[in-house]
Parts: C-alpha cells; structure tokens; sequence
C-alpha cells in the first residue's frame, strides 16, 4: 500500500481507492483480482508440481473464486454451501477437495452424488458415515485421512489445530482402525492421499517441517497397503505480516518453505496438493469505511467508522491488529484509537495508533482484509452487510 | 430447565423441546414466549414507574420483538435496521430510542424524518450533527446526553462500557461545550434527557450506585438550564447467570437493583427509563444442535455438533460457557469437549464437561442463547444461518 500523487493505492497495478468511493452507499471490500493473480502465479511457481486447492472459507467471493479457478486453482471447501459456491463459480466437482469436522449426512450425500475429487476425513466415525453412504449410493469415495502428527507451531492458539488435544485430525495410532475400517467398506471407500493442516499464519517452520518428516514416513508406509494411495496434501496456512508490507519477505518466506516442503517430500512417488487461503487473498483486499465522528475526550481521541467488527472481526476475535490508513495521503498526522459502530466495548479496531489526520465524511481502507473478513461477516446491531467490489 | 419425563423442558411452562427436532433441517433457535413474559412482567414489576425500552441489538427477531411490544415495552435501538425491524414488529416511532456511537446522516435523517421518541447522543460531533440535520428537515430533534461518570463495574473488559477510555458517552466535563450547542441549535435541539449504560452482565452494584448518584447530582442542575429536561434513562446491563439456573436468586437481584435505582432517583421529578437486553430474553432461548460425531483420541472425547461459532460466537469472542444438555435425558455420562464444525481452533462451546451419553443423531440444547446469540450469527464457512422458532 503506498500513495502516488497523495491516493492511496492497492496492489502491485497501484490501483488507486479513492475513485471507489464516488458512489459509496457502505462500508465495501475492494478485492484486486490481479493482485490475487500474482500472487498465485508466486505460490505455483515456488510449489512446483504442486495443485494447489484453495481454501474457500478464506474469502468465497464469487468473482474471486473465477478467478482462481481461471488460473488453475482447484478448491478447498468446509461445507455444502462452500461446495454450491465453488460450482455456481465455475469450478467442476473434480476441483473440489472437502474437509472439516462436521460434514453431515447430507453433506457426504449430496458431495458423493455430485463426484467431488477428495474427501478429506477428520474422523473415524466420519470415515464409517461416508464408508456408509456410498455403499448406500452404490459409488465408491475417494477419501484422505487427515493426520495429526501432534507437532505444535507457532501460532495463535485459537488458529493452531495440529495438537492432539484439538478436534482436527486423527492421531497416527488410529491407523490401525481406519484401515479396519476401508476393509470392512473395501466396495464402497478407496484410500487415495494423506493431508495435514497445522494451524494458520505460520511463520516459521520447524514445526511443520517435523510434521510433514513423520507423515511422510507413513505415507510410504500406507502405499504398502493402499495401493490407490497418490495424494499428499500438506495443507495451508502460510503466513502473512499484518504489521507491514514487505511482500519481498513474504516470497522469500514462501520460498522457505516451498523448499522444506519439497525436499521432504520431492522424492514421494505421489501427486502433491496444499489448501492455502490466507496467503493468496489476505493483503488483496482493504476494506473502505468512512469517518463518522471525531471524538475528543480528555484523555483520548476516537475516530468512529461506519465498519466495525460486525464487518471485520479478526480484531475483536483475535487481537488482530490491521493497518489502517486514509484515501488521500495527509501531511499531519495524529494519536487516536479506531473504532467501529457497534455497542460493544470489543469493537475496536486498532489504539493509540497514528492515522493522518481526518475530518468527518473521509474515508480510510483497513488493510489486509481480502481473507476471514467479510467471509465472517454479521449483521449484528442490524446493520447491512458490507459491500463487495472486485477491481 | 428441567427434565420431566426424560424429556428436557424450557421455561417456567415447562415446555418440551424434543417435538420441536420432529422435521429437523439445521441448528434452531427456539424462544419461549411466555418466558419472556414472565421475565418482562417481573422487570417492570420491579422497576416501577419505568418504562422498559428492549435493547433490540440482544435479539431482534419480529415475533420476540411484538411480544415485547404487547407486553407494554418500547424498543432500544442501535442502527436504522433496528429501527425499521422495530417499526415492522409493531413498534411505533414514539416507542423507540435511538443509541450507538456511530449513528451516520442518513440514519439521523430518516430517525428524525420518522418522528422517534428520543436519541441519546454519544458525542459532541453527533449533537452537531443532529442539530444540523434536524434545521435542515425542520423537525425538533428530542435528545438525551448519554453521559459517562466513569465508574467502572465488575465485569468482562469487553463488555464494560461505562469507563473514560471507552467510545461511549461522554464525560461531565464536556457539559459545557454540548449545552453551548443546544443553544446553537435552539430551534432544532431539545434536551429532553440524560442516559447512562455502564456496561453488561452486570451482577453487583456498588459501582452502578455511585453512577447513579453522580448522575442524579448534574440531572437536577441540568433541569434549571433545560427546561425540557424529564427523562433519566439508566441504562440496562443487569446480568444473569450463565453457570447454573437460579431464577429466584435472579429475581432478588432484580430486586436489589430496582430497589438502588429507586431509591437514588425515585425523588426525582422525571420520567424514568430503563434499556434492558439480556435480562428480558437470554434465559428464554435455547439452540439446538444435532451431534454429528463422537470423535474419540487417547486423550479426549470430542462430541462434534453442526452448529459451533458461526451460529453462537459467544464462546469464541468472550470465553462465554453456556451449559449444554441432551434433550433426552440420560443415565449415564462422559466427560467431553462439545465442539463446533467450524475449522477453526476457536470453535469450541466447552471443553472437560460432562455430558449425557450421546450418539449420533441425537440433539442437545446450548442453554441461555436468547440474547447475543442468532443477532451475532454469520455464514461463516457458508453453514446456512440458523433457524428460529418461537413456542
Ligand atoms: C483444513 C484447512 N485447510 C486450509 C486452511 C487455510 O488456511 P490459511 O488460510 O491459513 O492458508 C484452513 C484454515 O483454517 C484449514 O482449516
Ligand atoms: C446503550 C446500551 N443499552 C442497553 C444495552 C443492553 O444491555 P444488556 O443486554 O446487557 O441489558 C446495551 C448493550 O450493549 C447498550 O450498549
């Protein structure tokens, strides 16, 4: 984010905002779709011949979804309402991998039926369920077990889901049953990959980098056994600064951790996937806001927005600090906090930060916003939800 | 709640909740009328010669909203969206009060346009504000300062509202500058009274009594300034309890703080106003959910439900434990962490409870989620929003 001729501009085009706001009705995401392109086209080129699958629930946009898939991404969804979005979006069933720990009868039901790509299993019971369903639908499902290798990583504990004490993924000495298991369904269930999310926003990657170490060693160990095993998805969560932009960091980071990720497992004789989310959208979108009130009181200064954690609520849910900066570039700046509309004392965005100095009616763009933004967005207090444009 | 019969009853009516799970389609919202009834009855009984403005941002749904009208009730509101849903649900402009840091021209407009009874202003700039708009239509606008005598109460920082370094109210010492703009504006601006929110859940009232007293001192010294002056709005924030059922205790509470408010401002010549929330409905609601998995690892037992975070985010956003049951009741029980499917970490309702035995399929109810439960609920990861049914 940096202004030309005193406009602040998004991504690597340097679009400028402020013409967005002509018309402004509410608080709106902006999304750069040639942003998003590169930084794809970054992440498959470090990942080579890795397919990358990404993760919808991240932003589920539907013109940002077009434009993954036009340049060859696949998905990774949570749920039906995941699943119908990417197909309304142009994806085919076999673009889609689904995972999450709650997929119901009819979810499993209506996914069999249209022939997604993978299943990624979170549970033994949950294998038994589409084990079930498929026999019942007379197809046979292509499923992956998502491991846990317990391996923690540095992280936000509420985004950390690699540890055997959460609900994601199964632990390796559950092998056993859930090969147990694909005997008892051997019509009706096919093992075709192993998968692996450790959390969100890594940094850093011993961790991971132990992780995948273990789970290839069961990998090679599985094919013994299931012969249709070819899949190795070693799941998303790459990190990106919220504090800063230095996007030349975040390559070398990615090229950190493409080249862990592809010595360990470069000499596998499988196809490799990952689900990233954050990484491709996150800094592609801001979210525009517009000053409502300064108010002064005699320890503080507020600027009121119109958007708070109704809209965003990565701040409020975790601490999460986006940059916030105005349309027009101000030569003075002051110390205030950054608060939304909402009656709750959590609906804050950022304190005693430095913001150029704004009247009434300005605008500002709360970076970072392109990934769990608007996709958690509420009509909490009856607000609308915000608006959506792709640039 | 109760079982009677094996059967789990909600409210003082004891009404079944298993019928309702006959054509279960997704996790429902149920509130119980009559409930909400007897609760508004007890309030208004104790809080006497007080009119009850229901804080609509803790549950706007249109059937608890014309119940509450029925009942006598006016309507807190915090957003134009509030307002309308109000006006829908029964509710006439003379019966609402209009809150929140945030109000934008356009609300104001159409809130004044309306005719609404009353808004509480938050800051200087939105006196200036209203002022401005109300000249402009030609309209009188009816205001109340929401004032801040800084006094802090026991609660979640989160919740707490009532402190200097907070966006809301505004502080004694800024009288000056507010009356200063009623006479700017003294075709347009009357003062018609003082407000004052300390903060929710709360549950003891030292902090409150000092407020009130501190209030009560600039309300009577305003009345020789404002000739319009009547109301003392105190605010709602009387708490329950979310880790047991004791509704008598409850009631004695109420009592305690009826008795406070009464004795501090009962003296007063003014028309006295109360913006309650959570106290009216919270008990009164319960969600229902359907276990998906009984998932098992040698260190926990996780009970998988289909409704998690995106449909009460309570528990993410401020720790909140709301008490879980089984609609059926069972002899036996196991200790568990209940979870949602949300692929998030954060997505936990309890953890190391006990619980029923569940099976899969089986429903149980997330006691206590009539306030800040579906009013706070997203489409996060595309789960559809919850269902709503009122009995
Ligand atoms: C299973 C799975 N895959 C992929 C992702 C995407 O993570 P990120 O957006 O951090 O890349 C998540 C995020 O929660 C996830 O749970
Ligand atoms: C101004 C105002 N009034 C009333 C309420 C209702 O509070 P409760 O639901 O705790 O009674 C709130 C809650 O945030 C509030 O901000």
């Amino acid at each position: 984010m940096e202004y030309i001729n005193n406009e602040l501009c998004l991504g690597p085009l340097k679009k400028s905002l402020s013409v967005l706001t002509t018309d402004y009705m509410r608080p709106t995401y902006v999304y750069d779709l040639d942003f998003i392109a590169q930084r794809y086209k970054a992440m498959s080129g470090a990942l080579k011949n890795t397919r990358l699958f990404y993760a919808v629930k991240a932003n589920p946009n539907a013109q940002v979804l077009q434009k993954l898939k036009s340049l060859g991404a696949g998905a990774d969804v949570v749920s039906l309402g995941e699943i119908k979005r990417a197909l309304e979006s142009g994806f085919q069933p076999q673009d889609i991998v689904y995972s999450g720990v709650g997929k119901t009868k009819h979810e499993i039901t209506e996914a069999l039926k249209l022939g997604i790509l993978q299943i990624n299993v979170e549970s033994l019971p949950e294998l038994e369920r589409i084990g079930a369903i498929a026999k019942s639908l007379n197809k046979k499902a292509a499923v992956a077990f998502r491991l846990n290798p317990d391996v923690s990583i540095q992280t936000h504990p509420y985004i950390a889901t690699g540890l055997k004490d959460n609900k994601f993924g199964m632990e390796l000495s559950s092998l056993p049953k859930l090969m147990a298991c694909l005997d008892k369904f051997s019509d009706s269930l096919e093992l075709v990959g192993v998968s692996l999310h450790l959390g969100s926003q890594m940094l850093e990657f011993s961790g991971y980098e132990e992780a995948l170490k273990k789970l290839k060693a069961v990998f090679i160990d599985l094919q013994k056994k299931a012969p249709g095993l070819r899949k190795f998805d070693f799941g998303g969560g790459l990190g990106i600064f919220y504090d800063r932009t230095d996007l030349e960091l975040e390559e070398s980071l990615l090229q950190d951790y493409a080249k862990i990720t592809l010595n360990v497992l470069g000499d596998l004789d499988c196809d490799l996937q990952s689900e990233p989310g954050r990484w491709l959208v996150g800094h592609c979108g801001v979210l525009i806001a517009q000053v409502q009130y300064i108010k002064t009181t005699s320890e503080k200064t507020f600027v009121v927005l119109d958007s708070g954690m109704n809209h965003l609520i990565r701040p409020s849910l975790y601490e999460a600090q986006h940059r916030i900066m105005t349309l027009k570039k101000q030569n003075e700046s002051h110390t205030v906090d950054i608060v939304g509309p909402i009656c709750e004392s959590s609906d804050v965005f950022l304190k005693s930060v430095s913001l150029g100095q704004v009247r009434e009616d300005d605008f500002v763009a709360i970076l970072d916003g392109g990934a769990y933004g608007y996709s958690m967005a509420s009509v909490y207090n009856l607000h609308e939800l915000p608006n959506e444009i792709c640039i």
